[in-house]
């Protein structure tokens, strides 16, 4: 029986170059995705797959799916941009709350591994630098952005609970700020944004005063330390940092992006939003140690591609 | 039309000294608790009074309940001692997130008011001493306590979204350690634990050294604040801690229950639980502010209550 690796949110950014990656490896992918955030323009791209099915699916409704031959899950499921989850709070709670349990109890009665998309966000605004996984974060629960940070939280609590009480095989990673092909060109985040409006010869948005650092990390790079978590030993659960440690402002990515586009946008400063963390960096010893993970794709040749990426969908 | 109070998790500790007061007063309360940690001898004494009815129901089922007259609803529902939600921790995790947000449904098409239990717990291990509304915690998120914390933090977030969604007349407390009548026996919270240990003149268990504080709130007081809480007006919607912010070592308060119960107990000393606090307490000026709030009742005149109390249960 052939196996089959199910990945949610399988029409998101990540979720689209994850599907394309196992695709093109031969593996049989079955994608979830109820294209809420996810895009229909991706999805068109990942059916070209005849190795690939999609099921059409909010996670968080009920599940029904054919466990036998499940081998992996990758849930990834969940709007992730401020501008999105902010719109849509009370559906990204669900997403991965009840979505979580619902992916989990598919992992459970199918035997498969469960490999969890949590996020740098559970941190919160962190208060040691940089991040590594024993840091409990600093996060405001009733805030504008806690829909998705204690979202995410309340899902690693499941994930692991799972684990204790059932024996399933889960493995969580971590996610930091990641770029590059198939992100929604509207989804409100820097490097979409700075990408798009230096495209259009648009303002450059900066909120604050672009001093604020973030590390990003090109998605190849990302790719890389998935897979290799999800081929990890079993006793190796995570939580697990993934993402790039270079550190770089803010103001600084919108003149690498103007240079690189060769626009003549200008830099315009705009108040920074509630709860928008000063400085986020991760930790990636474990994942250096574990999982070999390495960045190995300069920021300067990701945000080409990204420019590449986004000339031809604008 | 008379006007319902529902109150979840009626047979808890809370639950039934918040039913029994409601009712005393002539209100009419609809309560409901699915009896997991709740206590049917609790129940039986609520069931005496023709203005309580019953509803025996999982707050995280599918929760049908005529609409049109319910005005506050009290969400308590929840096991709250580490003994069972570690025993239970996805069960903890439902009521939490699932059982809130029908609760919250509830609140929404009634228009009642919110009032949700939420806790100290929260604030984790906290780094701030002592603890007011504003800190946002040290929570552990795959810990073992992480059901309840991160379970309560996810439920708190879900209202607040509720309140700015749907302008649904919210109000969160964030309970801190309560004790006296109608506690369990066996919930393995220290007051009840030292009081039928020494009422049996058992070995009285201290964790760790015994020198880690608590502040320890007599159950008619929080009651107050409770009840002040509801009645506090529509745009006072907390969080406000409630407890009392009078600090007493655990070696103390195990001396003081050994002095008030005239018992021949020995204290030993155990390992500290992982993740368990060091120290909490809260900052009351919020409440004291907004709800005139109080701690009148002495510690030990409460301890001495809770002794009677139980020297009838044992």
């Amino acid at each position: 029986m052939v196996k089959i690796t199910v990945i949610t949110g399988c029409a998101g950014f990540i979720g689209t170059n994850l599907s394309l990656k196992l695709l093109k490896n031969g593996e049989r992918i079955l994608g979830i995705d109820n294209l809420s955030s996810g895009s229909e323009r991706n999805l068109k791209i990942l059916r070209k797959y005849k190795n690939f099915e999609f099921l059409k699916k909010d996670v968080s409704k009920n599940i029904k799916i054919e466990y036998k031959n499940i081998d992996k899950i990758f849930h990834l499921a969940s709007m992730a941009s401020p501008k999105f989850y902010q719109r849509y709070p009370i559906e990204t709670l669900k997403t991965n709350f009840t979505g979580t349990l619902n992916m989990l109890e598919v992992a459970k009665k199918s035997g498969a591994k469960f490999i969890f998309s949590s996020t740098s966000e559970i941190y919160g605004d962190p208060l040691v630098h940089p991040q590594n996984e024993n840091y409990w974060g600093n996060v405001n629960p009733i805030g504008i952005r806690a829909c998705y940070d204690e979202g995410k939280r309340v899902a690693e609590t499941l994930t692991f609970e799972y684990f204790r009480n059932f024996k399933i095989k889960v493995k969580v990673c971590r996610i930091f700020n990641t770029f590059g092909e198939f992100m929604s060109k509207d989804d409100g985040r820097v490097v979409s944004n700075f990408i798009v409006q230096a495209l259009k010869d648009d303002y450059i948005t900066v909120y604050g005063d672009g001093n604020q650092t973030r590390s990003f990390c090109y998605i190849d790079d990302l790719l890389k330390g998935i897979i290799s978590l999800s081929e990890s030993k079993d006793d190796f659960t995570g939580p697990v940092n993934l993402g790039s440690d270079e550190e770089i402002k803010v103001i600084d990515l919108a003149n690498i992006v103007i240079k690189l586009t060769g626009s003549k946008s200008k830099i315009i400063f705009k108040d920074l939003p509630k709860d928008d963390p000063v400085k986020r960096k991760p930790d990636l010893s474990l994942a250096k140690k574990v999982l070999k993970y390495k960045n190995n794709i300069p920021i300067e040749v990701g945000i080409l591609k990204t420019i590449e990426y986004f000339r031809g969908v604008l």
